[in-house]
């Protein structure tokens, strides 16, 4: 058993402050929830994590719900280059990070103040806020309020049910080698691609070769200002942002 | 190409009314969006799904956000009794009712009205609002407004991290059969299983033969009054309501 039910821990320890993580949902700031709204404005220090020297996406879905005097708290990523995990040191780097970032949330939560990590989409999906929540459940109250994820935002902008009756949906990163996303998408009824970045066009082969490219579609920046969506086959380029995934829509059960 | 995009068409037509999709998202009233609240309040008919006689999961969830004078509009299935999707009578039956509703809801909007239906969840994911969306999107204006998934409310209730790093997620309807069951929860690094119900005895005996017991967590009502997380091996019935689902964490690269 991993689960954790920070309800239950620390009912009694009234001194010290709660650790929020909140999910802010797809990119449009009016989706985030009445929850997080209010959570958002009661909270005197508000986190989120960015690239170094970028405002970074969450501050910019959260700016309209920031109340005045807030304190601001930007965890800046160690690296702006692309991930590689397969680089000791990089993964070492980001440990080191993660501790640090936890370790600075800590002092403020054993000051008395409470802090809310802001993140796009659902926090516990996919989340980095997830790397500082299994740092600090185990020793201050944790309350996490759950988001709309990017890919609800994407199918709703694309007017795309993505599963219907018994439909199977599995949701792929785009980092899968080739063969695997081939096997794994002629194996589903509806999928998800994400992390598309530099996979892009290794992933467009793949649903290629899994004969449903005139079903993919590709969203970039769903319910955001300048959002895309275009049927892959019409795509262009290879190019794919930080805010895009492709969604193979199911054709299930319709009575 | 099974794509629609429903802000492109009928962008000249000013004379008719909207038809809505909203996401009420997982069960607590304070999880519904700031889009979906201001919505709902300027929406001046409400439509529903409610089992007959009874008043709905939605209505339940959407009640604290409907103002005075709102016109409601209940849709009641014809059938009580659990689903039995191979009987053609059964289906036609269903097939009739959406029809049905789909042309009640089209006049309103043909009288110059605006008519929202509000769901469980996410409207596009396993929704019966889907069976109207398909029946009046080439007819009329749609807009469609995501929500909170309910199994997004059940991970974050439960402080379990459903998906990291490169994790594949697979969504499975407990209707499938039990040698699927066991393959496809092999062969997944994360699990959500929907549609409990009376497939649950069947769900476990899948969950086991996977191995994977120990990690799944069952999670009933989520989000609201009377919730219920437990370890799957802690459950000591079969019983599984409408609102129930079992998540199986992944356990994917954690820095």
């Amino acid at each position: 058993m991993t689960r954790i039910d920070p309800s239950q821990r620390f009912a009694d320890v009234t001194t010290t402050g709660t650790f929020h993580g909140i999910g802010l949902g797809p990119g449009d700031p009016e989706l985030l929830t009445v929850k997080a709204v209010r959570l958002i404005a009661a909270t005197p220090v508000i986190a989120y994590f960015a690239k170094k020297g970028r405002r970074g996406n969450a501050r910019g879905i959260v700016d309209r719900w920031l109340v005045p005097g807030v304190e601001e708290m930007a965890l800046e990523y160690p690296v702006t280059t692309e991930i590689h995990f397969n680089d000791r040191a990089y993964v070492d780097e980001l440990a080191a990070f993660y501790e640090h970032s936890a370790s600075a949330i800590s002092t403020i939560l054993t000051g008395g103040r409470d802090v809310a990590l802001v993140c796009e989409g659902d926090p516990m999906f996919y989340g980095s806020f997830m790397h500082l929540y299994i740092r600090l459940v185990g020793t201050h109250r944790v309350s996490v309020t759950p988001g709309v994820t990017g890919m609800a935002g994407c199918w709703s902008a694309a007017g795309s049910p993505i599963t219907w009756g018994d439909d199977i949906l599995s949701v792929l990163p785009g980092t899968l080698p080739e063969a695997d996303l081939v096997s794994r998408l002629k194996g589903t009824d509806a999928a998800v691609i994400m992390k598309l970045g530099s996979n892009f066009a290794k992933v467009r082969r793949a649903i290629d070769a899994a004969g449903l490219t005139d079903r993919a579609i590709y969203c970039e920046r769903g319910t955001m200002e300048g959002q895309k969506i275009l049927g892959l086959r019409e795509k262009p380029d290879d190019a794919a942002p930080y805010f895009s995934l492709i969604l193979i829509p199911g054709n299930g059960r319709r009575p």
